[in-house]
């Protein structure tokens, strides 16, 4: 299998306060093995919720969605799609935007993002659109109409994917990342 | 989603030595995050190895392998191509003989596996057959000609899986067990 190319164009974090997702960009991050200390998905284990079933609320279970990852040419597509000039990764709670991956969000599970450092991400598939991202979309562009209900549909398969650290290691802006893209022969 | 429901016919352990992956049977186990305490295979992380082409070898990264998972089904089959009586999970160094799962090795990753107590596995996908347990085949049937070099063929997609803990949890012979197959919706 060969990797394919992409690009960090930013590194972000959640520490803007428990009531928000919103992001900021940062120079570098530190991947640990349970996420980036300090950012709201940070840790080994997590609270089990809506999104898992098979689990009854609010047990710890293993934390699958500690970054979330969107591409460049993704959220181009949603700000076309809902006649904005831009939709930021920082609105969609994002910790990293790569470009060069125009169908991020369509990686199958258990592809590998590997850093200029050796830091490793492994990427848990799509992170279903929810409308917090759209309320902040609605909040940057008051005067657009009804962008908040839209945000969802837009961001259909284009919303990026969450992602477990699976090797410690700096990430920052301008690394290349190889995606190891899994067609069922990664272990 | 509907989960498929399979049995726990046994619950195992390696640890017989450094020099083996041989497993032994035990009246339950304790499921931590990392796998059973005590067990080689145990950790939240572990070693790269031949397995992961991603990452240098001998660096550390999320331990993904920590239960092998088998179904009485597979091992029939594996036994039948062999020519041989039985193939014990014992030889397979597998943590979980499970059945009701034929094709439990075809389990997409993903896939959840919720026992009785609450506990959770989630499935990584197939164990690829390396020869150490044709290996041990082989020693419990001294008579029967290169059943370890024919081992990896007739075990090829009946090996079972390998499994991270999700959710703690006790698992005990005759759990019930719920399959979550994972069609690409579970999160």
């Amino acid at each position: 299998m060969k990797p394919v190319e992409a690009r960090v164009e930013a590194v972000l974090m959640a520490d803007l306060g428990m009531e928000s997702f919103e992001t900021r960009r940062l120079a570098e991050a530190e991947l640990d093995f349970g996420g980036i200390r300090g950012d709201r998905h940070f840790g080994i284990t997590a609270k089990a919720d809506v999104r898992q079933p098979e689990y009854p609320r609010g047990t710890e279970i293993f934390n699958r969605r500690q970054l979330t990852v969107v591409s460049a040419e993704e959220c181009a597509a949603i700000a076309e799609a809902l006649g904005v000039p831009e939709v930021k990764p920082e609105w969609l709670g994002a910790n990293l935007l790569l470009s060069g991956l125009p169908d991020l969000t369509a990686l199958p599970l258990g592809s590998r993002m590997i850093f200029g450092s050796g830091a490793g991400l492994n990427g848990q598939g799509e992170n279903f659109p929810c409308t917090g991202p759209g309320k902040l979309v609605q909040a940057n562009y008051p005067e657009e109409p009804k962008l908040a209900a839209r945000f969802v549909k837009a961001a259909y398969r284009k919303r990026g994917i969450v992602c477990f650290v699976e090797r410690r290691g700096v990430i920052r802006p301008g690394d290349t990342v190889s995606v190891w893209v899994n067609d069922g022969t990664l272990q």
